[in-house]
């Protein structure tokens, strides 16, 4: 921990002196305070038998095959994104999230690994920065040494838990792009990343999958619902919330709709998120166990059915609006709210279930992305509706809907399913869990925030001007689409008059 | 069975009731009727070897991987069929494509796989509705017990198998859009896909891989020319003759091009089918033969390979047009036509065959393209061309250059490998195949397509103002690509006179 | 050999009577050269145990899977260099990727596997063309008996080995795809092509991989930074010499940009190549080992990430431009180069030394693109600095941070790890490999450039006006975005005075 505070003092530092415009040298100091870290990993000192190796192998492709395919979210947050912003911010949203997995990958290589799963205590971890440390994975239980002894029940290497967990973290930080865009600048994001997924992300971490006090009490969150997606949703919730609206989204008592302008990059991102998903839950295991990944593939896309579908019913039955159409980009996001619903239960839940909890998760995003418009916290891709709601709603769904797991580790029987007292034990931690997760995210979130203001020294937001021209050209000097021509770039008057949509 | 049609009755009488808007519903009230049904899956009772437990781990890996390529081929169709039409109907195609296998896990898990794989008779399966029943996988052959026995020969979990056989399922659905595109109504299609997927493809599926009447007369389809793409392209053909042509296709005898918006998007969508293929047909093992599937692959790439490059030749080289170029459009259809052509066949032919099979499939295509248009059969991106033609090509294929399989399950030598007698007895049982399932098709999607038009009083396309301002506007009320500006948009005098591609 | 010399007289025979246009038949010619080769695989003749069973079956998983990682890099090359040209040459682009690796297939298969990895000399293989020739794979080691022994070393079926080869195969080609972009003719790039997959980068790929003199004397090259990367580099170096550079780009001694249309492509297909990468360097093991994949896909992963990295850092901190901002297209070079940089040696260093390998490349790409427009090599995607430039560093970089291997195919300790005179020799046979293959390859990739024009009678370039028009005009009679208007469309004095971004 001292060398952790030692560091971050040296950090500010750094940054007092350089002022704005210097998010990306973090990295670089990151690097050469790695270069003195010997990395050290003892290989397993016996020879495992023919069925171990073959298992170890196994397992290994597994989780290399499913953190392969979250990887791919990084293209599929992406396009929906880019997709779901107008085309003069596209080139900065892309960028975006082209870096931040770069960012990622140095912030929790560095730092973020050993807060969340290194050995500890009960708030965070404090072994294992850059790697280091003894480690003889893939030996698992009370064969195994090392300093990440909350991993040890998965019989993989090291490097395979390391890239399995930072491509989780990594989407942690794509769900904040999204909320922030088309007005926060390219270095505050870039900054705020750093922060998210090195400190904020790998401490609720630790206390739900590292050992830390959740899990000791019971707080059941399979692959990440909590984790994962409530943690990015209150991020991006501060940050929507800091950065103020767009203009031009909320006029007077009204709320504006700003359209995307690319529907097939949206559909093709959320597609790729889905496919996604067959990584993101059942590589949860991290080990290959066939019932298992077999029940989660099908309740996971069962729920991203069910959010799709009812997402498209209630907008297209809005009694409201006698001429309601089902809606595009609605029903994207039904499908990811029922994928981020179910994924902290896919393991525990039934068929039936994980129906029911899509179902409400597609209902949940139409009213929430209202809600936020309501209260003018403005999110231009819904993400917070979708990972936050979505999340906290997924969270809940475990106590009501467990079908038990059967195991001291996992779930007791959900209230819905008579689980009795037990259940209501287990639904009361996990509220507990929420909650405590949510504030500590808005807490930390907040000072991160105002942090990045304090190094940049300025707003966290672009010009007006920037947002008017597009944070394309201002923050890239380009266009996303070079040679196409614009509403904007041609005069009002040669405009046919032929009904126009948007 | 008598659930099964006291069930159908049911809805007629809620459409009645309720009329047109309300196809989604319909999923609704089968989440309902499955509530009342106890999952009961049995497990293995002894505990399996360490090489048995690793042998089902290794084949769920594998089934669950290809599953994963194979439910990607949405995102492929979706960008195929998207680019290939234009841009005012592309957010109603992308919607169809990403709702369409929502509508099919439904149909599928509640009634689809048990007509299909559940025990029954030579004509459909009656058990495993919403995957109820024993079934003690993966537990193969006479170990087996349980209601999926035409699934008893690959030793994975259930849930794996009706995943795997749903990404199958879904494929179909997703030929059908493409043909039907730029004109149908939305709650046409999504209804006749619940049909499409949940009757109609179980239906015949089960003649051939269920164990039915064909599987039992010796009929050879290993991954499905017929199963799945020839029973969508004639699903399709229906679908295209009931809702006639595209406003200005025909006009007098010509034939007028109504070209795509999007090449990138189709490009990438053939690239990702393609990719798909690789799960498609080495998949279709439903376990992990190392020869098998190294074989397939090949076989598979191969066969794309020749029909994409004949596609270039015949119409790079054709003699009526001295000006002809290579077609980009047809490239990619004679890749996919190579692709269907070889999935029937692909375990059994080799490399040199496969060529050949991929190469006739390349050239089929185009003409097949020209006949439709001929007889005003209206095809938008070439689904029937590809799916059905070259689906019925590979069925017959098999019969011509099967090496033959060395087990009474697989086909015998091909008529072209001096098959004999044997082989004309094949080729007549893949020629009843392809005629009875043709005509089966035919008239089942044709009833399919005129109870939605019945359930929607209504006409199965939209309005010719919604056909002229496009489907997005009036069945979304939204562009896919805000902000950009299109030729329709700017008065005739604006434009320069440079010459112009459409 | 005298069989190879026989054919390739007989083909230039068949050209100089056809003349232009006919490169594709090249391929039919093949395919029926083909026919009277008998397909003759021998299984391997003794019944292998459970563990080997098993083990041929985990390794062929893992083959099957990371091949198909990075046959989906044609996609990602696809709409990286698509989205990197004009629109009005994108059709072309996603056309010449599309067929080229159709081409490269059946190129590959007939004649390159065979020169790479059959059985022959120091110089090049002289067995199994068409695959043929006798092979007991899965056997190993001194079980195995047939003619690809330099793949001895592997346990999966031949077909799978060529499958993995075929799909790293094709990656070659559609790098020089890049950088003879937007001038080059179609039939020319896809001759070309066959000419480098077939026969170009099989000999020096045999050097290296094939048990070549190369690999006799030690280089090392793990996943191809020189056999893969590079050779495409230098065959597009001479492309882009040989076509010169595109109009506009340079006028007197200024350098003009000619930006991209489409950054959401070349994000996307970034994304898909760093993805494939996962499937590129893992998967060279060709084997499922646990411990080395885990290593290497972290590694990979790191120097993607500080390539990124520095390249913004390079574009944004640019000493001479006090406007300078973080170009997402350097962004993106900068990820690829780090990612062909790690290539050579992602097995054997660590992951401190991965970031410094990744981070010199990030900066080298971004010098290096100013170095070729001082030079007036016109690259329009910067392919041969990330191919070229990043793969002759990584093999360097090998020679430098190398953490040896502990064995003695592996590379020795590298000179930055006190390596020693045993590293100062390796250092050297690096560099003799990257100057022999670079000569080797620019002049045979000019003769082949040369042949090339010879065969078609004409440039290699398409006519002035095509080029001003667009090649998709030209070359395909078609536009890639159908109903889209572009600036070229409308008359000057129509467009609004706003500051346009290009």
């Amino acid at each position: 921990m001292s060398k952790q505070r030692s560091k971050s003092s040296r950090y500010k530092r750094y940054w007092g002196l350089q002022g704005w415009k210097v998010c990306l040298p973090l990295t670089a100091i990151i690097i050469l305070l790695s270069a003195g870290v010997a990395v050290a990993q003892n290989q397993a000192s016996e020879t495992p038998s023919d069925y171990q190796s073959l298992k170890i192998a196994l397992d290994t492709i597994w989780v290399v095959f499913t953190a392969c395919l979250v990887f791919f979210m990084n293209a599929g947050f992406g396009m929906l994104e880019a997709g779901l912003c107008r085309h003069k911010n596209a080139a900065n949203i892309l960028t975006k999230n082209l870096i931040v997995f770069a960012l990622s990958t140095v912030a929790y290589w560095a730092i973020g690994f050993a807060l969340m799963f290194g050995d500890g205590n009960f708030l965070l971890g404090i072994n294992g920065f850059f790697l280091a440390g003894p480690d003889n994975s893939p030996m698992t239980g009370s064969d195994y040494e090392g300093v990440f002894r909350s991993l040890n029940w998965t019989g993989i290497p090291l490097n395979a838990k390391f890239f399995f967990q930072l491509v989780f973290a990594g989407t942690a930080a794509t769900i904040v792009s999204g909320a922030v865009a088309e007005r926060i600048k390219f270095s505050a994001f870039c900054l705020f990343s750093l922060f998210l997924v090195g400190i904020i992300y790998p401490i609720t971490g630790h206390w739900i999958w590292g050992g830390g006090w959740l899990q000791q009490l019971g707080f059941q969150d399979f692959a990440g619902s909590t984790v994962v997606h409530s943690v990015g949703g209150w991020s991006a919730l501060m940050g929507a919330y800091f950065l103020e609206p767009r203009k031009g989204k909320y006029i007077g008592g009204e709320t504006y709709s700003l359209p995307g302008h690319n529907l097939s990059l949206a559909t093709l991102g959320c597609l790729i998120l889905w496919l996604g998903w067959f990584g993101f839950n059942p590589g949860s295991t991290m080990k290959l166990e066939p019932e298992a990944i077999s029940h989660i593939i099908v309740t996971t896309n069962t729920a991203a059915c069910a959010g799709g579908i009812t997402a498209a019913l209630a907008t297209w039955l809005d009694p409201r609006n006698s001429h309601s159409k089902p809606d595009p980009t609605m029903i994207i996001n039904g499908v990811l709210s029922g994928l981020v619903a179910i994924t902290a239960s896919c393991r525990f839940v039934s068929i039936g279930s994980a129906i029911f909890i899509g179902l409400i998760a597609g209902i949940l995003v139409v009213f929430s992305v209202e809600f936020w418009d309501r209260i003018k916290i403005d999110d231009p891709v819904g993400a917070i509706s979708v990972h936050l709601v979505g999340g906290v709603w997924g969270t809940l769904a475990l106590g009501l809907f467990s079908e038990g797991s059967g195991s001291s580790e996992g779930p007791v029987k959900g209230l819905f399913l008579f689980g009795g007292m037990e259940s209501l034990k287990q639904l009361s931690i996990q509220l507990l869990g929420i909650f405590v997760v949510g504030v500590s995210v808005l807490i930390m979130s907040s000072l991160a925030w105002l942090l990045v203001k304090f190094i940049l020294s300025s707003s966290l937001r672009v010009s007006e001007e920037a947002e008017d021209d597009g944070l394309d050209l201002h923050e890239h000097s380009m266009s996303a689409y070079g040679g196409f021509l614009f509403k904007q770039d041609v005069k009002q008057e040669v405009l046919t008059e032929r009904k126009r949509n948007n």
